[in-house]
This record gives structure tokens, C-alpha cells and sequence, in this order.
């Protein structure tokens, strides 16, 4: 009974989620994919495949267990990036991983690819990502795009370092995580603003005036 | 009776959509037009001319056939790039037209009009387009902004190829097309994303940073 | 009686388009006005001035005649700018006046004010502007932003030529306007989508990739 | 009996204002923090601490005295950084204040933080910042972001001067003021749309074509 109620929250964290983050265009072309633990267990609750996320609702989305088994009889696939997900719950603190596309973090996984990560130091929403320390910097990783899914998942799950909640895949967005969906939520916005923030900071590189 | 609710579906998928793509800025100044096959035959329902698309309701929207006959009594005119749509449905595998203007399809269209194309290659969104193989890479036509319409009709017709849902036209947007408007839509997401990570990453191509 | 309906349509047309724009982000910081012609007459209805526009009504809407004199009793101030919407409705054909800023327009007037315009071709959306023919180009005309109001209405109603449906103001935004609220707005978002146009092209000006 | 309603009519000011700008993207990953001065006292109303804004209700909003007491029992802790309000309601002139960070204001903060100020100038939106004179110019102080936030609200305040109702801290966002919730967030637009401007203005500085 307690066990029912957890999932239902799980799943309708995962239905708010998706109709917030469609909203912002964040989920273009039915990309990306959303998902929550269910309190207290190994499973997890994730968006189905294949389906615009505008307009979720709760009873739309799928319950599977750490081996990626869907439990209740549903009409909808789970994401092939499912494996993504598991390999990220493998780690305890991980209750919600959010994996979305905008055009910045796309933009970051490409131009710093090659480095394997990309910084951020000297900013104050370092902090929403648990950096209060005065110094902060960041490594925020980035793996390759392995067409081989079980590649893909098991790249991210060992790129994931301890105090950097998300993991950047080359021109295909960012999965970023946390202990609750609102951690999630709030560590997704900060590495979007700093995305943002740092692209447009590139753009005037060349420009004299500023300093 | 089957056919009367294909129509009214089919009316309400133009509607749906117009309101949605209208919402996004894509339909700036009364621009664009959008339209959905009656399912199960050659007909098609579509946006009216010169009208605000924010608010359009099903009954706005016109049925016509595929010679552009307009087959009901209506208030509207049809818009006069119809003949651009009865060019696409002229492929069976052609279900719903989407035309929209952002700054970004123009943009494209205009940057690389002299060859005649553009590439995307190297990004997940490709599978959006329906291209699932790793080294998956797309070539998008282009074509001139005909002034005569039955040209422009033609031109985007033999433009279109099979296994690229859309045809950009030189500062005058995009024609994206899919099966149903689903992908359609989605068609329709996947390369506005495409547009305007490609000119983001032009802005930067001269920065030394970036690698 | 008419006159009573043709009042309060005027209203309610001006209160539709402030929420509207100011939804758009179009009237920041209280900025911008908008004005309707009451039908087969000489009077004019505007917003208030100084009001955050975002949920202005239509009782808030102030009459006025051509003379810039308030017809009904109110607890509002036109806007000091009304000046400026006085010269314009000298001119029968023109029936709304839209005055927004956005950083685009804001650029554009700025950046090309020492030619005193700005112009546009070689577009589709040129036809929203009531320019079919198959070469259009206009000449968008540019004024210096007059502290003494008197001076700067003048100016812009000076300014004004047949044919092109606006006028920019150095740093203080544009004059759109048109027969009926209608074509107002669409001449106005055809230039907005001109000018975003216009300035990301011109970032690309230097980028070697790119024809 | 006045204080109470004073107290309500301020906590619902902040609720309005929470939902308003995190609407725009402006309170990113929680960041932010938005007051109200009770009026005729010298207590604020203030977002609470780590929560969300976007839904935030008039019973969220805590009571403060001008020493940073909360007055009222609360689930919530006042943000760490309410200080810095204390500081700048120090001055009676003051009424309200946002904190808010955008892309754009953290990068006018970066980019003219060795010059500790930025300036505006011949622009017509800084009437909304009060500077109604012809040849208008002002100089926004920026801060450091100093760790120790007591030093920070010491730093705001000192950094603000009359006739200029703002202070940017380095990459941690733009306090903005004003006598009223309506004067400061018609204020924070004022600097927003001015940094945005600025910013684009320099993404053109290379660009021969424009003048």
C-alpha cells in the first residue's frame, strides 16, 4: 500500500516534469526522457518512448525495476536509453534523472568534446549544484554518442563523478540527476543558465571592448 | 459517415497544430500554412489565407481536394501556396504539410541557397528524421523563392527526396512533411533544432577557444 | 449608438494587443503605446501612459480626438507620446498605430540611423508588409529620438512614406501601423521577424563558412 | 488592523512578483530572492529559502524586521541572502527589491567588473529608470561576489548610489529597487533590456558593415 502510493508520486513527478520541461522546449522532437525513483526501492518510474511529453499524464508512465523490466502492463515502450537510466540508479543517492536536448548544452558537448569536460569556476549557481565552497569549480564530464546503447549507459554510469550531478553526451544532451526530482530540476536549470551563459561569453571573445 | 469524422479529425489536427505552432512565434505575420490528409483518401484539410493562426478552431479550416478544389462552402479563401502542398500529397507516403517561418530556417536557407543544400550529420536529433544508422547524415534541399507559385509547387515537389522529410525554400521557411502530423511535427522540431544549432556554431566558428 | 459600439471595439481591440505584446515582452518597463481608430471617425482610443500593459482592460483604454484632446473622464494620462500617434492618423489609410521595443528594433534603429533607414529585401515576408511584387525592397525610415515630443511626432509623421507601414525611432523602438488593428500587427511582427533576421545575419558577416 | 492588511498586501506583492519573473526563466535553479517593504513600517515580506518560486503562494512569504528577525513562525528559513536587503532598506527611499539572475546580467557583471561599473546611455528606456533629461547617462556600480555575505549586503549598499536603482554583483545577478514593487520590477526590466541590448550590440563590434 505505502509501496503504491510511492509509485504514484513517482509517476506523477515524472508526468510534472515532462509537461514543465516540454514547455521550455527542452524536449523537441519527442527527445529526451525523464524518470524518478520510487521511494524506499530499486525501481523506477520513466517516460514512455516515442511520445510527445506536452501533454503526460501520470497513468502514461512506465514502472520498471533496476534491470530495466517494465512491471505493469502498459501499451508503451520504455526509452532504448532506459540503460542510461540504470546504470545511474546503480548509484544510491540517485532518485530522479532528468535527460533532456537544448541547443546550449548541445553546443557544449560538441565544442569541448574533445577535451573530454568542460569547467565552470567563478559563479554563483555553482551553488544549486551543491558547490559553496568560495573557489567552486566544476568538471563536468563528456562522453562520446555510442550508437551501442549499452555502451552509452555504462559510459555515462562511469563518467559520473561524486559532486557533479550530470554527464554531457556529444551533440545529444545532458543527463543530469540528483537525490529528489527537485534536486534534478534545480541542478538541470543551473548547468542550462551556465551552458547559456558560457556560449554567449564565447561569442564575444574576439570583441576588444570588453575585458 | 466514416469520411465526415476523418474530416473533422482531420480538421481538428490543423487546428491543433496551428494554435501550438502559431504560440512559438512560427507563424509571424499571418506567414505559414498547415495542413493534414483526410485519412484514407487523396483530399486534405488546411489552414485559411491570410488569417491569424492563433486561435483558428476546426471550422476555420478548409477541405480541398487534391487538384485544390475547395470542396465545402467556406467564408476563406485557400492560402495560394496550396499548390505546394498538393505538389507533396502527390506522394502517398505524404500525410500532413507544415510550412512555418522562424528567423532560423530562413537563415539557413539563405546561407546556404548557392549550393543548394544543407548538411546535418554527427547528432542524435537525426533520428528524429528517421535516420537511425550511426554515421547517419542528411542532405536537406533548397530551393529559390519562385514569385510564380505553380513553379514554386514544382520546384519543392522534385526537391523533396525519399528519406528527408522537409524542403527549405530561400527566405521562405520550411516545408516539413511526415506520414501524420505526429511526424510531421516532429520532422518539424528536429530541424528547427538542427537550424539553429548549425548557425549558433557558425557564430563561434571563429573563436579560437573552441575546438 | 454606433458611435458607443465603435468606442468600445476600439477599446477592446487595444486592450486585446497590449496583453498580447506585452505577453510577447514587447512593452518592458511599462514602455510602448498602441492605439485604434474609432471606425468613421477621427478619434482614437490609447493606452493609458506609465501602466504595466500586461492586463490592461478595455476600461482603461483613454478616447481621444485628433487634436490629442481626452474625450471621456478618466483617471489616466495618455501617454506623452500620443503626439506621435496624432500625426499618424492624419492620414486616413491609417486606422492603428503600434509602438513597441524590442532589442532588434532597438538595434537595427541604431545601428543604421546615421543613413537615416534601413532597407529590406529579397524576403517572403515582404508580402506581409503589402509588398507582392517579385523584386520588392523597402526603405524602412529612421528618426532621431527628439526629446521635445512635439518635434519628434514631426518627425515621424514626416517620415512616414506610402507603402511602408512603419517607422523606427533611434534607440526608442518603432512605429507600426495600418489600416485596421489587423494589418497593424502583421506589418509589425513582419518587421520584427525582419530585424531579428537582419542582426543574427549580420553576426554571420565575418564567418568565412557561410555565402 | 492597518498592519495586517499592510502585511498581507506585501507578501502577496512577492508572491506576485515570484511567480511573475520565474515565469520568465529569471529565478533559475532557485536562485533569487524578491521583498517588499510592509508599508509604513520598517519590516519586509521575503521569498523564502531553496524553494521553488514558480508556484509560490502569499503564505510562503516570511515577515522580517530590518534586522533580519523573522517575526513570524514559518517552515521556511529567509534566504542567506537577506542581508543584502536589510541593507539597501536601510534607506527609505526604498520600497522593494528584486534579486534575479539572467544570462545577461551576469555577463555585464563579468565583462565590466574590473572597471566596477557599467554605463547606459542615449537610450530612451532609461526613463523608466527615472533620468528623463535629453542627454541622460548612467553608471550601474558592480560588486564583488564576496563569499562571506556579510560583506556582500555591505557591499550593495555602500555600491548604491541616488538616481540609480541597481547594484550588479558578479556573476551572482542584478539587485534591483525601487519605492514601490511596481518602480522596481519596472526598474529590473529597464536593466534588463539594456543588457541584452548592450551584449548583441557587442556581438557586432566586428562587423564593418553596420555604423
Amino acid at each position: 500500500m505505502t509501496s503504491n502510493q510511492a509509485i504514484l508520486e513517482a509517476k506523477q513527478a515524472v508526468a510534472k516534469l515532462a509537461v514543465d520541461l516540454s514547455g521550455r522546449g527542452w524536449m523537441p522532437a519527442t527527445s529526451g526522457n525523464l524518470s524518478v525513483r520510487v521511494d524506499g526501492t530499486t525501481d523506477f518510474c520513466i517516460t514512455p518512448s516515442g511520445v510527445d511529453k506536452g501533454a503526460l499524464q501520470a497513468t502514461d508512465v512506465l514502472l520498471l525495476d533496476l534491470d530495466g523490466t517494465v512491471l505493469e502492463e502498459t501499451r508503451y515502450r520504455p526509452s532504448a536509453e532506459t540503460i542510461v537510466h540504470q546504470k545511474l540508479y546503480a548509484s544510491e543517492e540517485c532518485g530522479s534523472v532528468l535527460h533532456v536536448h537544448t541547443v546550449y548544452n548541445n553546443m557544449v558537448s560538441q565544442l569541448y568534446f574533445n577535451q573530454g569536460h568542460v569547467e565552470f569556476a567563478d559563479h554563483e549557481l555553482l551553488k544549486a549544484l551543491g558547490h559553496w565552497e568560495p573557489d567552486a569549480k566544476i568538471t563536468l564530464p563528456i562522453v562520446e554518442n555510442h550508437a551501442d546503447l549499452q555502451l552509452l549507459g555504462q559510459a555515462v554510469g562511469e563518467a559520473a563523478v561524486a559532486g557533479v550531478p550530470g554527464v554531457l553526451v556529444r551533440n545529444h544532451g545532458i543527463y543530469a540527476f540528483g537525490r529528489k526530482p527537485f534536486d534534478a530540476k534545480r541542478h538541470l536549470e543551473a548547468f542550462e543558465f551556465l551552458f547559456e551563459y558560457h556560449v554567449r561569453m564565447l561569442q564575444l571573445a574576439q570583441v576588444p571592448l570588453h575585458r
